[in-house]
């Protein structure tokens, strides 16, 4: 367990007061919890009010105590109704903020209305592009979190060749997963920033179910247990000669790495083999390119443009009618962070300090999907994978 | 498996009619998860259409093929952009809704900011309340489910004597039961539709770790494992003649129930025993009280009233100055449903369907908590109780 240094909170304010400054806002004030997480070190029911110049202020409505002990920032007060806000910003010698970020893209209507009472001449805006700005650029520190989660998503897929036989159930082997990964420190649940965003972290299935698109933005959905939660691992057995998809969301102290391997009892057809490797060749052509530093729409673009040279224009990323159009994801504390590797992002390139996770990933309808997943981050001196569990199909 | 019957649909969306006319609403426009699935029995990325009168219409994005199988509405149409809603509406020949309910307590600002945009003459209000009452009363199918997850709570809770011993850490514990959970069916994640609500379904802590709060809206919280997610099992570890809590939500087919028993190696303190008779006291209490149909809002105060005579002003629900003001909540699809039996509920009472978990709980600092909680639901003919582990103190 860490405690987010007080060094580390200092920074990665200072960094957001930057774009609050370009964006020209006197005040962010925050509620998400991985927001929370990331500036303060931990998550309570409270705000942060983050000023353009000075330091932040976390208000806490419950638990105090634990925001005492975990919090590394200068100021955190206890608080119980938002109303007091105006007069307890007062009292820290806060100006009245006249242009004030919120989290927009998560915040619910009921709640904003609110905040837009307690601050009736303030313009609202959304904060939420600075905060993916600052987020998106890992410090060491997260670094060393993301590489305990791939340490322990490595421990999880050493685990599939022990347990996995034929006949069981795509849920048991992944109850036997998600054992080993909570054993291992994984909090047993996946941030997902996006509205209505909720996934399992262990998403397991074999033979034709791999190819089953859900409601969820992922290549590979899963068909669930039950139509209220369809994605991921459902009853269907094992069977030889069939995929069987480990795709795990490791997660350490709060930070998460993502990684899929492939497995199969007996063997795979040549035309699912020759897909894995193409896959392959698929992630290589972004590891050249990465270091170039394009922009995140151009690293789509170009693997995109491989795979339909390849023949898979019709199967890659997704069955034919339910194809996701990104190859990629920035993930940290919340798996759909910035940078998002996807059609249309031709504004904003990769950077060093900027971690995500990268999925070629191919479908054939009634046979199964293929694929590879590694979570990678750009340095100054090129491309590292986070991710480091054995590349080759693993055959049992 | 379960796929909700069109029959069920139907009634389901009668009830919500009912209320729309009340409130002068031609339309509610649905987008969240859980109402999506009991409105349509599948969660699929897309909105649901319900007109004050006549037929609902399920517009799909991804992946209408999965809406199509699961879904039991007359009316499941492929759709891919927002802007195209009004011509598809009128394509079906709804006229232009002036009135428009949707989900305000969880609908992010930027995603109403568009509705409102492709709706520009009409006025918007809170749907949640009335989607709320309609799901508050649960049918004769829902309670066929929720019985389904008891059961499976109570084979959760009969694994416990199997696995604990002393020196265990609260999440080995915790892993072994929701490995347990997992393989009878639980799909691995608890809904919760309060902002930023999140939960683990295995609530296991033990000794002075189960008297810690934390930042979300319950009595106990639980250290958990690290700061960015300080709730349920931590590394603490059991020993001896100290309380073993185990509040566990089972979940079946997309229903839970919530249910608390405690156990202990060794023994416990007379004090902590007579704390439990204490709290199945207020129990009987409450048992006494619901089938006179009281307003939410009395359950707590007498109940409230019986723990300040017991002796417990300053230790019921929750740590003093953590203490929370609720005392059982409703839930089905969600973890926080309709009713809340909590202070200041005065003007709603308990009626014939409504399902509960009932929770008293008390906190010794330094020694640890102890209560029980079940899951109810009140018929015509009297309280009826969903969970139904023994409720004898299990001593190891």
């Amino acid at each position: 367990m860490r405690i987010t240094p007080a060094e580390e909170l200092a920074y990665r304010c200072k960094r957001l007061q930057h774009f609050m400054v370009e964006e020209g806002l006197d005040a962010v004030i925050m509620l998400q919890n991985a927001d929370l997480f990331y500036f303060t070190g931990t998550i309570q029911a409270g705000n942060l009010y983050v000023p353009a110049e000075g330091e932040p202020l976390y208000m806490v409505r419950k638990d105090f105590m634990r925001a005492r002990m975990e919090c590394g920032l200068k100021e955190v007060v206890p608080f119980s109704s938002m109303k007091d806000l105006p007069a307890l910003l007062a009292g820290y010698g806060y100006p009245v903020p006249a242009r004030i970020g919120m989290e927009l893209d998560v915040l619910p209507v009921n709640f904003f209305d609110r905040y837009q009472k307690v601050f009736p001449a303030a313009r609202f805006s959304d904060a939420t592009p600075s905060i993916r700005k600052v987020r998106m650029i890992k410090t060491h520190y997260e670094i060393h979190l993301l590489q305990d989660a791939a340490n322990q998503v490595d421990k999880v897929n050493s685990r599939v060749k022990e347990v996995v036989r034929e006949g069981m159930t795509d849920l048991e082997l992944a109850a036997e997963l998600e054992y080993t990964a909570r054993r291992e420190g994984h909090q047993g649940l996946v941030r997902m920033r996006a509205f209505n965003g909720e996934m399992v972290y262990a998403h397991v299935f074999s033979g034709p179910d791999t190819a089953v698109p859900a409601y969820l933005d992922t290549p590979l959905g899963g068909m669930g247990l039950n139509p209220s939660f369809g994605q991921g691992a459902g009853y269907n057995r094992i069977e030889r000669n069939e995929p069987i998809i480990v795709d795990f969301a490791g997660s350490f102290d709060g930070y998460l790495v993502d990684q899929t391997r492939i497995f199969a009892i007996g063997g795979l057809s040549d035309k699912l083999k020759k897909g894995y490797e193409d896959m392959l060749k698929i992630q290589e052509r972004m590891m050249a390119l990465a270091p170039e530093r394009p922009t995140w729409g151009r690293i789509y673009e170009e693997c995109l443009d491989l795979a339909v040279e390849l023949g898979y224009a019709e199967s890659f990323m997704g069955r034919r009618g339910a194809q996701v159009s990104f190859i990629g994801h920035g993930l940290g504390i919340e798996i759909d962070e910035y940078p998002f590797l996807a059609k249309g992002f031709n504004d904003m390139t990769l950077e060093p300090g900027m971690v995500f996770a990268f999925e070629p990933k191919v479908v054939f309808p009634g046979e199964g999907a293929i694929g590879i997943e590694n979570t990678f981050y750009l340095t100054e001196s090129g491309l590292k994978q986070l991710t480091f569990s054995d590349q080759k199909l693993i055959i049992l």
